[in-house]
């Protein structure tokens, strides 16, 4: 089949303007996610049912947390036909007022979150939204949420008038039995529920590890439960909001916030509305441009506030507040790892927050080495390859590895160089997770993340930071293997100069092959305890006695 | 820096709902894909700019293919400063009419595509408006459009309140000159021009290579400019609309068409909005579903509609109209390759369309084989490497190739078995080509293809038939290599014997050697000229005669 201009040339014929806007139309952003659910990592059947558990699990956690409650969350699915599944998820957070809960779970592209710079898993609202939207979407049911906060206590089905990106509330009932928490309940059909490395169970396992804090039940749909009990009573703090970071800031996000400042004055808007700003960088920056900023900062002109970010750009800023950022830490991702993977190695690097567009990021690497780490690499030497775990701020990524800067962080690491031979046969599991107010992620459904150069760059750092930390105990490793070689060729020498010694001497064997055997020990615990310096010199003075002795027994011969 | 609960564990305090939920905001899309540009595939100071030009040249031929007319582009990129540049693309096409300018670039998810199902370039109504809204972000500016329709020429400023996301229009002047198609002029800063395989010079190549109709002019920063000129002056039929095909529609989309539409009874409802859809179809229809068909569509239910849609699936219906997708073309690709890669060998696979979720679709794949075929790999056997050249609806894709089916899908094919023991040292170009009334692309970027089951399927199996012809040309590539071996080995014998022979008979050297040669020659034709059967036949009688020779040599011997 060929392009048909050839056969049918006389059809086309110029068309106008006019005619052709006669079809000009404007749609929603739920028409066009609906349009591309794809693009909300709604494809494929088994994808899209980890998806769904992924975007209500972020949801309660992120909502638990912002209320400093320990999260108790009870995950359900159910199977109703042929890839047709109910989908039950429970948590015990602060709930949703009566008033918010239609533009919460109906509406794409509202919430909480994302006019907020802050840590958290949800940061768009339009995951939850969306996956309520699909359960409409596949079966024509809206879905059923049930709440309560410390005031009301309620049900009602929620959908979405998806051509006007507005809620369709069904009627308002109120619970007599005083739950506390948020509980969905949808339906979809056209997904499948499977086990394995992309089915909801891992996903939930990964949110366990990662998440020690949380409690998680999950009944499958087989009907068999499992439980990732808590591992650390901590609460966490509450997620704190941070002012934007001078460095990375632009114009047009300057003048935006000038626009909403409460200050009268360009210098008392920068010092309020940004993070470390003081009194010091208000002197440099009027020194740096050229119009008085007690000017009103609803004033300014876009070359103002160029130069104003030029101003920014010169000056050495203190890096942005660590304590917003919130990794899983060192003392947590050991609870919970070390006894999953019972590794022979572990070792946790948390690298010092950086920025990039102004946003604090932070990356931390958890490396395990040996007993059930890595993944299932049948058919090899050790049975294992390297297992890459990706995190975005603590929710698991699953999906999408290939486009996701941690992958290619990873795969530009030279792993041979930290004595690695081969990723492909390391028993090495590397759980990777980045925090953020904001995770340049690659697209609205949230599976991978950008490779903005400085997330990329750090990203590699820290796996650097990692590989030299593996090298580092792979070559104790080998050296102690060394030392066992040789604690072993000593002793067996010890026994045959033993016997030699015990026929020319007639000393008994035994007490010779004793002392020998302390002798040897004694001197391998020497060597061990002293520096290299040190053993240097004991090796020569031992040398050059030698050499004495040799003397003296030729000084013997020659007389 | 560890988990902060240990140090700080008296400042959590719990929220509740009303507190957490005061913050509850909505936002528009604009200020979503403002907060996310590189959703929108605007990150990285090199790939944005290509992408710039991407949502725009894009627009333009999509804008002269609606309109029937042959696309002449001219993009234009001048340096103004560091990191700050100007981009200018003017097309001869249809041009904007006054009213609609606004709306189409000044307003994200708008425009004439999205809700049609046809074949385009864009199909989302934000690439174009999205640039503008970055040229705004970076720069204050708005950008400046002309356009000249049958009826008005003007010129107008085009910028973005993205807090509403709608248009904020400067003052429209009307032109006395009368120019035809479209000229936008925007200003972006934080982007850089680079040459390369990144590069807006590699996009606009790939382009005229897919699009041998369009003549594109193209001014680097430098100033060097270039030209590719139109291969084929055919003009592209009007892109033609299809109706949705039975085969993949989903319940949901049937309702939403039955609210809509025209007919007053279920029966003419299918039949007028379904592709492929017949009288046959509808009787079997009825006869599959509970309720009769004279039903009003407005009242179908979501169980009636699943009653239809059950229906759908059971029937075999045609497969989607052939007509509507128009791949590049054999001729075409013939035209625009062959000139460029003066490859040794070269074939293009036009698969059938297929279906996806109701939306017909089609592969095409162009194999090109030495020559300056396959992309550079230096210090290899080669030098080259295989070239993937992916192509959406005849538009380039250069970024984020590994997560896209199409490099997936070439990822899966075992080339081995095609003769191409390593694809990292062969000299191969493979141009994919999806073209669909709905490409599912992974993100609004449009930068990659989801891998949807089918459509996956089908790539797979275009780049297999590829394969397939590339294992014919290389192993009659072979065979004749072998042949001229073999011709090459005869002729030295055939001088050899007649040096032996002209001493032995006394004949003159010369004459011998030719008959010899021609009597090779005339073997090695006839070898070629027959069957296997008969080759096989004519080594039989040879080998007999021969034996049969030594046999009277015997004999002569003997006697």
């Amino acid at each position: 089949m060929i392009f048909m201009a050839d056969e049918k040339k006389e059809e086309v014929k110029t068309q106008h303007a006019d005619k052709i806007f006669q079809d000009f139309k404007e749609h929603s952003v739920a028409d066009f996610f609906k349009k591309n659910k794809q693009m909300l990592g709604l494809s494929g059947k088994i994808k899209t049912m980890t998806t769904i558990v992924h975007e209500f699990v972020t949801n309660s956690i992120d909502a638990c947390e912002a209320a400093g409650i320990l999260p108790d969350l009870e995950v359900k699915i159910n199977e109703l036909g042929s890839e047709h599944y109910e989908i039950i998820i429970q948590d015990n957070g602060p709930g949703i007022p009566k008033k918010n809960v239609g533009q919460a779970l109906g509406k794409l592209l509202a919430g909480t979150k994302f006019h907020k710079l802050i840590q958290a898993r949800g940061q768009q609202g339009i995951g939850a939204s969306g996956a309520i939207m699909f359960a409409q979407m596949s079966t024509g049911k809206p879905s059923v949420v049930e709440s309560g906060t410390n005031k009301e206590h309620y049900t009602v089905e929620v959908g979405i008038d998806t051509k006007n990106n507005e809620p369709k509330l069904g009627e308002m009932k109120d619970l007599t039995t005083a739950f506390k928490g948020t509980k969905i309940r949808c339906q979809f059909k056209d997904i499948v529920y499977r086990k394995g490395e992309s089915s909801p169970m891992e996903y939930l396992r990964r949110t366990a590890i990662a998440n020690p804090h949380c409690s998680i039940k999950f009944r499958d749909p087989l009907g068999e439960t499992f439980e990732f009990h808590r591992a650390s009573k901590d609460i966490p703090p509450l997620p704190i909001e941070v002012q934007p970071h001078p460095r990375g800031a632009t114009i047009d996000e300057l003048l935006s916030m000038a626009k909403y400042s409460q200050s009268r004055k360009t210098a008392g808007f920068l010092k309020n509305d940004f993070d470390r700003m003081g009194d010091k960088a208000i002197d440099e920056i009027q020194k740096m441009v050229e119009f008085d900023l007690n000017k009103d900062p609803k004033k300014l002109s876009w070359e103002e506030a160029e130069q104003i970010i030029k101003a920014f750009k010169k000056i050495n800023f203190i890096a942005p507040r660590t304590d917003i950022l919130r990794p899983i830490g060192e003392e947590r991702l050991e609870k919970s790892l070390k006894k999953i993977v019972e590794p022979e190695y572990f070792a946790v690097i948390t690298r010092k927050p950086a920025v990039y567009q102004g946003y604090p990021f932070q990356v931390e690497v958890a490396v395990l080495y040996g007993g059930k780490a890595g993944r299932d690499n049948e058919g090899t030497e050790t049975g294992k390859a390297i297992e890459i775990m990706r995190f975005a701020n603590l929710a698991p990524l699953l999906f999408e590895s290939g486009g996701c800067a941690i992958t290619k962080a990873a795969n530009a690491v030279e792993w041979k160089r930290y004595g690695i031979k081969d990723p492909e046969t390391a028993p090495l599991t590397v759980l990777v997770n980045l925090v953020s107010v904001h995770i340049p992620y690659t697209g609205a459904g949230k599976t991978a993340i950008t490779d903005e150069e400085e997330v990329f760059e750090e990203l590699k750092l820290a796996l650097m930071d990692a590989g030299r930390k593996i090298s580092h105990f792979l070559t104790g490793k080998r050296v102690a293997a060394e030392k066992e070689q040789k604690r072993k060729t000593f002793l067996k020498y010890a026994t045959e100069v033993a016997i030699a010694l015990s026929e020319l001497t007639g000393e008994k064997k035994e007490m010779l092959e004793k002392k020998l055997h302390e002798l040897v020990l004694k001197r391998l615990k020497l060597e061990e305890e002293m520096s290299d310096d040190e053993l240097r010199e004991l090796k020569a003075t031992e040398k050059a006695a030698q050499k004495e002795a040799w003397n003296e027994d030729d000084d013997k011969e020659e007389e």
